[in-house]
């Protein structure tokens, strides 16, 4: 199958011509090349104007910082070694300095930085040709500097960069040797003894096409680019062109989740521009109706208010745009596809640019604002699986720049390899901090004394389970029974996404064959009353089956207790494993309680409180948890959660959760760690719709219809219970709010 | 008895000659009295130069904006309510408002603010005479606003100097009105009613002395500031003079720790500027060896270097030198004392200055430089004993502003009614973190749901305890049987201080009597050897018995276990409590283990590594526990630590505390995860000295000879073991750094 690039032909000149001058335009550098990361005319923009512009030049100066630091240092090229350990640290931090030392080169014109780049690309024609597959490889496709494949392709697309920009200075004879000795037998060992990884469609093989490809760029073998765009066989099946296909929904949303899309961006974008800078007439920018566009675009308005991704499915806790993949990105895209203010405002939270025309650029117009514009994404929603009909990623925003309040809701695919069992889960984000966090993954990445900083057990029996997420679990099992092949046959199912308002906003989903005989639908809604101080959400979660089940409703929160309604008994002198199996072995029972009337709980999270109100059904269990069970090799991270639960066939979880108050303890300040919503009330839930009365402090009092029919926003909906009736039209409707 | 105030004569002089012009001289207010906090002078001064310096033009900025948003609201005085609650919070905002807009009316003219006095003064002249004793009082005297009479004397305190601000404007029968129906019987309530606690020799006697003294001044009362100085009975056995004597050791450090201290220096520093003001003569500043300038130098003195005081007995974890009551006693230090770097970067540290010529002198100062200075206070020793006789807390420092690394041992008195049972406790600040931490007091100060914000029965039965510190606990009790009485009667004893070199830095101190027939000595030391990059602690607890007993070795640490080479069994399914008292009742075990080899331990914290190497004893235990038992309110923070136990009548616990690598979650990167210390071995330990060897990667290898006899910097020491003689001499000798 041969693929055809489409070419629309407007959107990339229009692109161009932002920018200034010739900035980002084909002009030959010095050597007649192209290059395929900087050129002649930007190098000659940077010398001009960088110092105007202070992010470029403090992005330019902490280079140098660090090569210069590296410079007074000795090469060290070392043997192949573990993860995470010195010498893997070593030749990551090799790769970037060729990189990073190579653009200074060509910025600056200084030789110290080229004779930098020529020394440690000697050292590796020496050393890499006495390497062999890496011993330490495990279950995956062996590299030769590193133990997987994968690190080497990193490897190869940083040193393509550092490589490209001091090939014209160098001898043909050196040219030639490192050549021969690492970049061909390089590729030799990524696309074709790899070729099986080559040729995936996954992370692993944007990297290795990426590297294959820029590599050709720089060496002028065009072999190497067609088999990195279209694969190993150059029809299509495989390669770069087939992975923009494919691993992107049509709304540019990346099946693995925020976490790996991260770190997919940088090759998507390396390549990308160097086949744009060497084979303009390819359109790479205009490929899939810009689909790199909305690659960047999904990736950072995905990520919290504070610039940090949401640790959905297999993910670190911490991973933010900060990272020099993202920055890449933004900067590349924000050249490519024009100015944006909330690209601006990631720049800012980045602090960094790349050393070229398009960090440039960026750096240029940031430098006209007095202030730098707030990141401030509104509400969105992405489509999952690659056609975009397999559910999807809802997200509801309130707020401007870094106050802004996130809630989250994940419907889509299981997410391959690193995917969770957590349909239907949430995520809040308030007051700059995951109130109602996701686990991310369990991996002390990198530490070597830790598992070698892979993956550790407790990822798969505790992080993937259904427990370790904010969904309901159904007899104490995970989702699908925690089988990836079955969770992958299946994906949630998009009911509305209504963001039309900035007083009500909604989304509802729903989930069936997760477990046997239970159709599971959350309906999540923000809304905002100038009664309260801050933004409140309202959960919704409707269990239907014919038979009873145990349903556990967990929330997991940070911080402390601070006071709750439930009369509850601690266990003081012994505690037990909440369970055996399906993560319960993680948890660690604190303390229990039964509630036949609203559950009121309040916790402190940084500087402030929050109470969930949860509507009252008979005999609800309350348990306290903690993480640190079944944790032989401390391994997790000690953290509480609530559990309700309820034995029942359908019921509705009806829950508002209230952000309040203030606490400062180095003010020694408290204010209102009392919440005003004082009650929940389930009015009428059956199939037509569900019906909440929620009252509190100050003659407070809303009513809530949400259709559990098909969407619909014209259907009139009526419901009755207790002698009442209640009407709405639409999906949803929202009676009270002031 | 009659206290003579001493006149030095010429330290005040200096002090006034180091500010510009007529700052603070005694210059007549419009109204020609002087007032007790800012002349017209001082007002002048500001006026015409305030602009100019950022930090005071921030500071007054700042409060307008406060009091702006004040005078836009409706003034409230709620009937009194309970500690923490609603009304308490408002009486402490009202005499916040009073002050800061007495002085905003003073400094800025608009008579604006002058009219919010008056009009919320003339809502306690309704409000006051309607108040009895405060109904919710418990074991404490009553105060009428407030439910102790301490936050009365703090109203009155601030009231004070908005009073002062006004009181010219008011016309005079108005004047009469506040007087007579809000401050005669306020003084009548706190210095004859509440006589016995106004001459108590402690903070609360403190702030009701400094109250009265100043209304005393304002109003024009000299009985009452004759009171306010000598006491009720006019005779010095009570009162402000008396506290100077008292509460403070010759050094100036105050007995009931840095977290008390800092709320007790506004009332010292209040006051004295008052009689500064108004009876010069008196030359307060220089009473007692300046004791005041002591007081204030040894309260920021004993701050981590981020600022945060160490939560020693009774205290937040977060108080900090940013505490209004330590604003106002560095600026009124740095007029009255002379200019100082580490004052200019602990105000850096504060970011804002008082309203008056004090707060205008240092934001002066500060804005003459480019760069404001750091705080970096070198290694220091503090006697405790208000004759410094009675033990005290050492300090060791290694490095510079917030980067320096801080090592306190604790080995003075009790410290009354807030003191914790912790002699030769230790505290360990790196990195900008507290590493090795105090659990500081159980409490969620303020948060009326947690008990109405006091001390909780956790903080008595956990957080006062001896295992809840990093010092040995005997026979699992806690020292002095846990009796206060019993703990007062004892103190800790120096043993030696040296921080005569950069490079070997140490302290060392017994205690005998916290346990019967079992004497303690603990020798710590701060090494910077040019192998490793952080400066490393040893520590050397000796404990000397005629019979066998159980010694715990408490390590608390925050974060996350990383390696450990002791082979230990977690408890994974269930876990018990440690015990059963003296707050073993309250720490979960979570794993246990058996070493009769070197022990090492290593955490993460932060982003930097910890390992613990400890020299090997027979059948020692370990035990990793955590916190959170016993707890059936979930009042406790969970935290982890470690417990090493030995059976032994005479042992010592040679360790060594060895920072290390590097973290970041969010940049993937982590660099050795694995210390370069590998062992330490007890060579020799008898009545002469302890002889320890430590060695590590890289030929590394110290030889550690500390004497256990009586200090001297000139003995000679000889110890013998193994067939080898050490020799040093002084206190203790270290060899192989380099």
């Amino acid at each position: 199958m041969a693929i055809m690039i489409r070419r629309t032909g407007t959107t990339a000149a229009l692109a161009l011509a932002l920018l200034s001058g010739t900035l980002l335009a084909q002009s030959p550098a010095t050597s007649g090349r192209p290059g395929i990361f900087l050129n002649a005319a930007e190098v000659a923009a940077i010398r001009e104007v960088a110092d105007r512009y202070p992010l470029f030049a403090r992005s330019l100066a902490a280079a140098r910082a660090r090569i210069d630091q590296a410079l007074a240092s000795p090469i060290e090229v070392p043997p192949p070694g573990e993860a995470g350990g010195y010498a893997h640290e070593r030749h990551k931090q090799n790769y970037r300095e060729l990189y990073e030392a190579g653009l200074l080169f060509t910025v600056t014109g200084d030789e110290r930085y080229a004779r930098f780049v020529r020394d440690l690309l000697e050292a590796y024609a020496g050393f890499y040709p006495t390497l062999g597959p890496h011993p330490l490889a495990q279950n995956q496709a062996a590299g030769k500097i590193f133990h997987q494949a994968l690190n080497d392709a990193n490897w190869l697309v940083y040193a393509a960069v550092g490589y490209d920009a001091v090939r014209d200075w160098l001898p043909p004879s050196t040219r030639a040797r490192f050549e021969q000795n690492v970049f061909r037998p390089m590729v030799e060992w990524l696309a074709v003894h790899g070729a099986r990884e080559f040729d995936r469609i996954h992370n692993h093989g944007t990297w290795a096409t990426a590297a294959v490809g820029m590599i050709g760029y720089v060496i002028g073998d065009q072999e190497y680019v067609q088999r990195a765009l279209y694969g190993t066989r150059h029809d299509g099946t495989g390669g770069f062109v087939r992975q923009l296909d494919l691993l992107f929904s049509p709304d540019g949303y990346y099946m693995e989740g925020p976490y790996y899309v991260r770190y997919a961006l940088m090759p998507f974008f390396f390549f990308a521009e160097a086949i744009e800078r060497n084979q303009p007439e390819l359109g790479i920018y205009r490929y899939r109706e810009q689909i790199l566009k909305k690659a960047l675009y999904s990736a950072v308005q995905t990520a919290f208010p504070n610039g940090v991704f949401p640790p959905i499915n297999d993910a670190s806790r911490t991973m933010a745009i900060t990272a020099p993949e993202v920055v890449l990105a933004v900067d590349v895209g924000y050249a490519r596809y024009g100015a944006d203010d909330n690209l601006l405002g990631a720049a800012a939270i980045q602090d960094q640019v790349v050393l070229n025309g398009a960090g440039l650029a960026l750096a240029r117009d940031l430098a006209t604002r007095a202030q730098p514009p707030a990141m401030s994404f509104g509400s969105v929603e992405f489509t999952d699986g690659f056609a975009g009909r397999r559910g999807g990623l809802g997200i509801l925003r309130s707020g401007q720049g870094q106050d802004a309040t996130m809630l989250l809701m994940k419907y889509g695919v299981h997410g391959q390899g690193h995917g969770h069992f957590d349909k239907l889960h949430f995520v809040l984000f308030d007051a700059g901090r995951e109130v109602v966090p996701d686990y991310g993954f369990s991996r002390w990445i990198n530490i070597e004394p830790k598992y070698g900083g892979r993956y550790l057990p407790e990822n798969a029996s505790y992080a993937m389970q259904t427990v370790a997420h904010n969904t309901v679990v159904v007899d104490r099992t995970t989702q699908s029974g925690g089988r990836e092949d079955a969770d992958e046959a299946i994906w949630g199912e998009r009911h509305f996404f209504d963001a039309g308002s900035s007083r009500v906003q909604a989304m509802s989903a729903r989930a069936r064959g997760y477990y046997a005989g239970v159709d599971m639908q959350r309906t999540l809604l923000l809304l905002r009353d100038g009664r309260l101080p801050y933004p409140v959400v309202v959960d919704l979660f409707r269990l239907v089956s014919a038979e009873p089940h145990t349903y556990d409703y967990p929330l997991h929160f940070r911080g402390q207790l601070i006071a709750t309604d439930a009369r509850y008994q601690a266990h003081t002198t012994s505690q037990e494993a909440l369970g055996s199996a399906h993560g319960y072995q993680h948890l660690w029972t604190e303390a229990a309680a039964s509630a036949d009337s609203t559950f009121r709980f309040t916790w402190l999270d940084g500087s402030r409180y929050y109470t969930l109100t949860s509507a009252a059904a008979p005999a609800t269990g309350v348990l306290f948890a903690r993480t640190g069970a079944g944790d032989p090799n401390f391994n997790l991270i000690s953290e509480p959660l609530l559990l309700l639960r309820r034995q029942a066939a359908t019921t509705l979880f009806a829950a508002v959760l209230e952000p309040h108050g203030f606490f400062s303890e180095a003010e020694e300040r408290s204010q209102e760690a009392r919440g005003r919503i004082r009650d929940v009330r389930v009015l009428a839930a059956d199939q037509e719709g569900s019906v909440v009365e929620v009252s509190g402090a100050g003659g407070l009092r809303w009513l809530i219809m949400v259709s559990n029919g098909p969407a619909s926003a014209t259907a009139l909906h009526r419901v009755r219970a207790d002698g009442r009736t209640f009407e709405w039209t639409g999906n949803f409707s929202v009676e009270g709010l002031q």
